[in-house]
């Protein structure tokens, strides 16, 4: 481990080695998703300038966009005061975030103890990931 | 349980019955800070129309200003499309998000492999929690 990786070791890695990472639009500041990130995923993110995450259900390296081809492009990359929690300020290419189709992940809101769904599926899964 | 609680078991709690929280200022949309819900805790923000959360260090809910006075007023809650993170639109009372008494939590900011501190401690964590 070089002394380049420093800035790796401030992080604080949970004991199955992740963090929570918020990908938010670094226009807007519109919260679009929140994905996992272990200490490769963020090496390449930072080496690459663009989001790598780690996928929990795949258990894998997962490149944003390498199927959808909606690809999230980093401006910035902050860390919290716990140092547990990562926050990417991007560019969401293409414009649409969620693996639903939609712009953003959060789009079920709490009305009167129902979660109601308040955003439009821009494109079709289906189309997205038919590579 | 009753038919009132339908709401909450749709959240996809983990197996420790917790999901990232993340509170952000409901005008400018900034992202403040991140901390752990579980059933209760969501359920107290609700009713209480005030952040509470679950102290994973304290292992007890916490009303957050509960001390500090740092209340906050919750606008909107919503839920992401795996139903493990909620997004809390939130007004901060006092402007003070961190326990490090900083507007917000994600004040180290990478840059040339450095976490740089880019915010101001706005009050001293002293004087915040004298109480």
């Amino acid at each position: 481990m070089s002394t380049q990786d420093n800035w790796l070791n401030k992080v604080n890695w949970s004991d199955d080695g992740l963090v929570p990472a918020i990908a938010q639009d670094a226009t807007s500041n519109e919260v679009l998703m929140v994905a996992w990130m272990n200490r490769e995923a963020l090496k390449r993110t930072v080496e690459s300038g663009e989001a790598v995450y780690w996928s929990r259900s795949r258990k894998k390296l997962w490149h944003k966009g390498e199927e959808s081809g909606h690809v999230q492009k980093v401006h910035e990359i902050r860390l919290d005061c716990d140092e547990d929690v990562i926050l990417l300020k991007i560019e969401q290419i293409g414009g649409i975030s969620c693996h639903t189709g939609r712009h953003d992940c959060f789009f079920q809101k709490l009305e009167n103890h129902e979660w109601t769904v308040t955003e439009p599926v821009l494109k079709d899964p289906s189309e997205i990931y038919k590579r």
